[in-house]
């Protein structure tokens, strides 16, 4: 039998997220059944979106309000240990979605996918820009965004897991890049390590729409939101005719009680002829594997970063997690168990 | 000389617009220029969209603050009498951007076209479905709306000038049809008329957002937005998966002095992997011919009515235009000037 360690969302957060919310269990895991796999997890991805679902009453088409007392859920990176799934033997590397334990129970189901192993890269690469958050930044951009030379792509969250990906394809592709962020730290590391052409650190003078009129005087063209809320809305008054809004995430809102602040600038698209859509990388599972060509060709070119942000043990994640959602990381965060 | 009445903007309007803002006034109008020519006006349009341009400080993309004391800028269909300009010969049918007044100057800008005589069509077809609120009903749906047999089609403004003719032609198109009004006598007309499967009176009870969830229990796929506001922030909590929002008005929010009211429920775009664009029909001029062949077929097929609410005389003009955009007309307002 296998003992798992687990955090579980002990008490429902109303407000601000905290560590304190959740707890640390030990749990005897059942016996596998045919057609499972028991996965031994070697890093766990920190993933904002799934703030959302802590909340009581969220639900939506992709999961349900986070029971109590329950592991949370996550995507995961591990190696199969035990397996009665003749696609998932014995020493395969694994992504899909469990949970934050040390050893999970899966059956091929949730976004799992067996990774190939390369020399090339990194098992953390798989749960960055080869995983979920390279997906999303590439998907997004390209599908939505539509990126062509020159265009002004502005990137809220610049610094996060997806947005560190998306200023640097942007750049790739020849668009002139502006990224958000929240300190002079993170701004100057968004220049020199990732290549943005312009940052904009919304906390400090002059602010968010006077940075906006003076960076991008013609208007953005693209804008990759991470933010959602009073960021979107001052965004949507400066966006260029046949704007592409790339609703990706909404950090500002996951903690509120209540729904989200209103928007009030929409009528922008209508005079913009400008598009605001939303989308999640797991519609675009089909094509993954050219997504992760491409991204995979930047890497080992040396074009694209991918950098993470590594905390170490099961017990690190719930206040990991926190942090993250106030902001303080550079690049992808993961949790590493073994 | 020739001397024009003209209706101008005699006062700004602070909230909700009233025929007192506007007055008569009669202009000699100078000699025509070489290139220039002379409409005699036979049909005013009368579009909502135009009400946001006579707030103080209103200006985009299309037009500027409309100045006191000048006539109000309007479509209108006329008929050149004088020309010095080889393009426009004596006795053209035209439709173009003007003014409220009787006769109108022109050089062939400001979206003048001219008009092919077609015994099967009335002139003011060419303001109806052959003309503007046509081109709008039409490239809105079928390039943002991207309809498809069985789409659940939302409509609001139902009875006006373009929502009267996007229903039917959702409906042609094998969409079912939902339209919303504002009493129940245009309901009743827009179902014996237009034949919208379901109408809801959203000033009724049950109210906008339980009828939605009785009549579009899979959500809505398409939703032709008009009016903006809560209706819109309602519509969004029940869209379906990748479903397309066509922004093309925003009337409830026109008579506002301030910023337009905050939409909450954005973060359905995200969930629903969905998209609002906004649009304006004059981006498609390059297309009209193609639309306009398609639209008058179904006329003369009698697969599409284009309803029209003719007032007679100049001096009527205001208030038409303020009792249209408190919803009282059934299709297309035009003022009828000779």
């Amino acid at each position: 039998m296998t003992t798992v360690q687990q955090v579980v969302l002990a008490r429902r957060p109303n407000g601000v997220l905290q560590p304190e919310h959740f707890s640390l269990k030990a749990t005897d895991l059942p016996a596998l059944k045919e057609g499972q796999f028991l996965i031994r997890n070697l890093f766990l991805s920190l993933d904002a979106g799934f703030r959302q679902w802590m909340n009581a009453g969220a639900s939506d088409n992709y999961l349900s309000e986070m029971p109590l007392d329950t592991p949370v859920q996550s995507i995961v990176l591990g190696e199969v240990t035990e397996s009665l799934h003749s696609d998932y033997p014995i020493g395969s590397l694994v992504v899909g979605r469990t949970a934050w334990e040390t050893h999970s129970i899966a059956d091929g189901s949730d976004l799992m996918t067996i990774i190939q192993p390369n020399e090339n890269f990194g098992p953390e690469h798989y749960l960055s820009a080869l995983g979920p958050s390279g997906m999303t930044a590439y998907f997004g951009l390209m599908n939505i965004g539509q990126p062509k030379p020159g265009d002004t792509l502005l990137v809220s969250a610049a610094a996060g897991g997806v947005g560190s990906l998306v200023g640097q394809i942007g750049k790739i592709l020849g668009c002139r890049t502006i990224g958000i962020s929240s300190s002079e730290e993170k701004c100057q590391w968004l220049q020199s390590e990732l290549g943005y052409d312009h940052v904009i650190n919304y906390k400090a003078s002059p602010g968010l729409d006077q940075a906006l009129a003076e960076m991008a005087p013609n208007g953005v063209d693209i804008y990759f939101d991470n933010v959602g809320g009073h960021m979107l809305d001052t965004t949507l008054k400066h966006i260029a005719l046949n704007a592409r809004i790339i609703l990706c995430g909404a950090i500002s809102q996951y903690d509120l009680t209540g729904q989200h602040i209103g928007i009030h600038h929409l009528w922008e698209l209508v005079t913009k002829r400008a598009k605001a859509e939303g989308f999640m990388f797991s519609d675009y599972v089909e094509e993954y594997s050219a997504a992760m060509e491409v991204l995979g060709h930047w890497i080992t070119a040396e074009q694209l970063h991918a950098p993470v942000n590594i905390t170490h043990g099961l017990a690190s994640t719930a206040e990991a997690f926190c942090q993250m959602l106030t902001g303080n990381n550079l690049g992808k965060s993961l949790v590493k168990l073994c």
